[in-house]
């Protein structure tokens, strides 16, 4: 089975599937008298002219490592991002392309503290925590589309951690 | 001092003031093959006519109980959500009154995995979280308007946790 080592989840790395959502650098505004730093706007949310933003909760089982991906999914209508809503880590997996086949698929390992929001119609796995209580906020387009698309490897892949 | 005794953060308590966001109940949808359940668009997210949903992320200073309060505000223009990012019980400061005064304050204790998502214009204290990192994601209005408004109280108000 083809094995994907999953890298540092970076800002740079990232970039080209969507943004990391993370108190990283320097704030942009101080808040609340000093007690508050505020890292603004951090997000490219798109949610096209039909759709409109939501937060929900999602709530998944965590998985382990090594982890077999043999799925990616895609949301052609709106961009999605996950916020964890514990300070663990998790498993980030995208793909390249825009097209109806994803291309070369990359895994992330997120630090707690660590969100992301996925570019619109960016091919992903489907959220893997790898602690409990597997707990995260969304936000993703509301709308009436079915806005996904799934694509079953042919060949499942095994994604690990680097040693 | 007055003091005000936190009450736990519950849907049908904080209902005036707008929305828990937290996995309770039964779930909208069991997606990813029976793997996550989904809590489906949790946030009557709204940011009027000119602004745009945005993600923050906001790194705030634990606070300890009794909490010394002297300070509200208000986001005349826009919702706005705070996700922890930590499984930690954290403090949630509201007042009821769509003036320019605020009304009654109300405390709550938010237990871990609470989120809360406040209606537009609703008085609130500045974010309080009791344990570190203080780690949250806030979904709120990007706009050009100021969007704050602040009311000193006259007499501080101590908030503190029930016996």
């Amino acid at each position: 089975m083809k094995r994907i080592i999953a890298q540092p989840l970076t800002a740079h790395a990232f970039a080209p599937f969507g943004e990391v959502l993370e108190a990283a650098g320097t704030p942009d505004k101080i808040i609340n008298a000093g007690f508050c730093s505020r890292y603004h706007d951090r997000a490219q949310l798109d949610f096209g002219t039909d759709g409109r933003a939501g937060v929900s909760i999602f709530k998944a089982e965590p998985r382990t490592l090594p982890y077999r991906l043999d799925l990616l999914e895609r949301h052609p209508d709106g961009s999605q991002a996950f916020i964890p809503m514990s300070m663990t880590e998790w498993l980030v997996i995208v793909a390249t392309g825009d097209g109806p086949e994803p291309g070369a698929i990359h895994a992330f390992l997120a630090a707690p503290g660590q969100g992301i929001n996925l570019r619109r119609g960016c091919w992903h796995g489907v959220l893997t925590p790898l602690h409990a209580p597997g707990l995260y906020a969304v936000v993703d387009r509301i709308g009436t589309t079915p806005n996904l698309e799934e694509f079953t490897l042919p060949d499942p892949v095994e994604v690990t951690a680097s040693a």
